[in-house]
């Protein structure tokens, strides 16, 4: 048999200690599976006195990561630190200097400076592998990069931010608002005490554009993604949403568009019967539309240590069975220049909820401004508010009530200067709410 | 850049043809994806004369695919032929003797002889790959073999032949019986002339053992799987799991259990609102339990030529790329034996739809039947027949009626035996209706 494996775990958290775990926990069948034995033979973490219940006998500790990225006993590091700056980045700029190879979960790194990151190691002969930084424990990396190779992709998307999905669930099932169901996740450890850049979308782009230059060939262009979160999502939006035969879900969406791949995050309305609208709770699940294959969706855990652990498991027993694939699936060079495509060039049908004052012709009035702009619409809901103490012989109350619309296919642009003119004219009591349809 | 990987094709129907077609199409990303050009320099086929609309300038045309195996122009051959004996074996031993790389789509072949052909690929040091061969386009062998090497499988099941849920699919949106569903899926091209292969189980019985050895590492035991087709599913039975808040599915399914490792084919309630049960039409679908995951679900297109032609593409990359793994996931030599586990010991739920005659005491007499058999019963259905023209003063009609059972887990044995005591104590019109209940 081959020299063993020498990993390197810089970051001992849920991740790094699940990782650790599971290399000893597996180590015959990672061995029958790579070929060499995978042994872990340095670690590094902040706290060396606490005690993470791990049997770390025989194993160097390293107070700072990236002396245990230069240490010539190791030839793979494991970045489970986090954060695309500091430690992190050090770290993995070490490691890739010392011509050692990288698995990483760390999408924020990845994301911000991945095309440099991955430079370099081909400079050097490296691996850069980062299966657990999208979607957790679902093998949405490797499928992109080696399952999928004879297919032309045309879109990809999917739910990959667990916080969200939770939320949105529980809004949908129990009739709460948003600010309910964040602090039940905050209390259950599903969100952070700051939870804007799980619930404003930011972790979702990161992750969408590593998938974007893996399914297109194109440079990483995190910048690139547009992003809204789900924060003004109310309860009104998912009760109509079920009405109308969709539910919604955060997702991040690349896909190929006129002059470009267009890259967005946001709250989007997929119909029910859909094999992604099954997914709730903290799941996550991407689906792949390509030339050959159709449409692939791959549903699973999308965060926690031990699913996590099981991708990062993955890459360390590809690089033992001495694989090595260019870190976007090919070449550095071989990657096309990101090319973006504004958000006001999107097409695609839309649900529309004004706070429309309820009086005579408002519907009229909105449909007006919408056929002005070619925008067909698909279907209207009108509520009128049964409470309301006066009402006309119409039974209209002056009082503001939703109306919902549903659109035809329509430019992101034409949609907003329709609403920009029913604002003019005066018809809303409340900014417009908008959310994007996604179809199968 | 290396030296190109020269492929020979041995079969030109409709999935050898697309990987032609496609092996051109993506020249280029296939060449970035894998670091060195594939082209394809050999094929074979039954017909020469056969316009099959490819572009074969400069490739060589063998009438025989074992010549073609054998081959010194050859690196890599890929066999498309079909069938578990004569020249598709043939044409795979010969590559493997002669030192070649092997890309299959072939089930039977390697339910049947996987575990010698294995042992000769390993002995020759060259790679028998055979993505296609299960779930058609769905990475689902990549996914075992190499993305959840970390984990220790439970369970593996799927709907992996598209024809059987065509049928169920119609037969439940529709309330048509199998022999009026099988008709449509002939006209369509869905079904065989002779069709017993898929129905009857027998082709998700070859996937499924396939599965069974990559996810547990057992030598791959086809023989050992249980099997039982659809047709005896009857449109009442569709009516009844609606009811009762499933769907009838064709599953493989392969379980750690006592004793070793169960392997069953058969029809399958699912409950309405997991994942696999929103699977319709010809789409296939696995799903892997497994420690560190969880649950892990991949959906898509279980055949067709570019689907299929898409597997066998990324497996023809792989080999571009160097990647080379064993067969099964490990060493033949590190397979465990097989270890049957019989039905009569398989531990579930049930769905028993009895045909009884409708008199006093039946449903007595059954329940009577299940509890000297320990066997606690979830819920009871039973219908009357409202056409019957004589009924006694309790609206009974002493004609035969339905009378369906939902079991809490049980083994196999004791409804077995409860359902002989029955039909004894003459209970029965008609013999019972007998569908396994696979909870998520």
């Amino acid at each position: 048999m081959k020299q063993s494996l020498r990993l390197g775990v810089a970051g001992l958290g849920t991740v790094g200690s699940a990782v650790v775990r599971m290399v000893a926990r597996r180590a015959d069948a990672l061995a029958a599976a790579g070929g060499r034995d995978v042994r872990i033979t340095a670690v590094s973490s902040r706290d060396k006195g606490r005690d993470r219940g791990l049997d770390l006998t025989g194993v160097t500790w390293f107070d700072d990561p990236v002396a245990l990225a230069a240490s010539p006993d190791i030839d793979c590091v494991v970045e489970l630190i986090g954060g695309s700056e500091g430690p992190a980045r050090a770290t993995v700029e070490a490691a890739i200097a010392a011509g050692k190879h990288v698995v990483t979960a760390n999408k924020a790194l990845l994301a911000k400076h991945g095309a440099a990151l991955a430079a370099a190691a081909e400079a050097k002969g490296v691996s850069l592998a980062y299966e657990a930084s999208v979607a957790g424990g679902i093998p949405v990396i490797k499928t992109l990069r080696e399952g999928l190779a004879g297919n032309a992709v045309s879109r990809v998307y999917g739910i990959m931010n667990g916080t969200c999905n939770y939320i949105l669930s529980r809004m949908e099932r129990e009739g709460l608002t948003f600010e309910a169901c964040l602090k039940d996740a905050q209390a259950l450890g599903y969100a952070e005490a700051d939870p804007t850049f799980d619930v404003e979308g930011f972790d979702t782009a990161h992750k969408l554009a590593i998938l974007t230059s893996l399914a297109f060939g194109v440079e990483i262009d995190a910048e690139g993604v547009s992003v809204e979160g789900i924060s003004a999502i109310q309860p009104l939006d998912l009760t109509m949403a079920e009405e109308l035969g969709y539910r919604i879900k955060l997702l991040g969406v690349a896909q190929v568009a006129a002059g470009g791949i267009e890259q967005r995050v946001h709250p989007t309305m997929v119909p029910k019967s859909s094999a992604i609208a099954q997914v709730m709770g903290v799941t996550n699940a991407v689906t792949i539309d390509a030339d050959a294959v159709g449409e692939l969706t791959l549903i699973g855990p999308g965060a926690g240590g031990e699913a996590t652990a099981s991708a990062v498991v993955s890459d360390i027993t590809d690089l033992a069975a001495g694989v090595q694939r260019p870190t976007f699936g090919r070449p550095s060079t071989a990657l096309s220049p990101s090319q973006r495509v504004a958000m006001q060039r999107h097409e695609g049908g839309y649900y529309i909820r004004l706070t429309v004052h309820d009086r005579p012709g408002v519907a009229a009035g909105v449909a007006t401004r919408m056929a002005e702009r070619d925008i067909s619409i698909e279907s209207i809901l009108q509520r009128r508010s049964e409470s309301a103490a006066s009402k006309d012989p119409h039974g209209r109350s002056g009082q503001p009530v939703p109306l919902v619309l549903i659109t035809y296919a329509a430019t992101e642009g034409s949609i907003r200067a329709a609403l920009d003119a029913i604002a003019a004219d005066g018809l809303l009591a409340e900014a417009p709410q908008l959310i994007r349809i996604e179809r199968e």
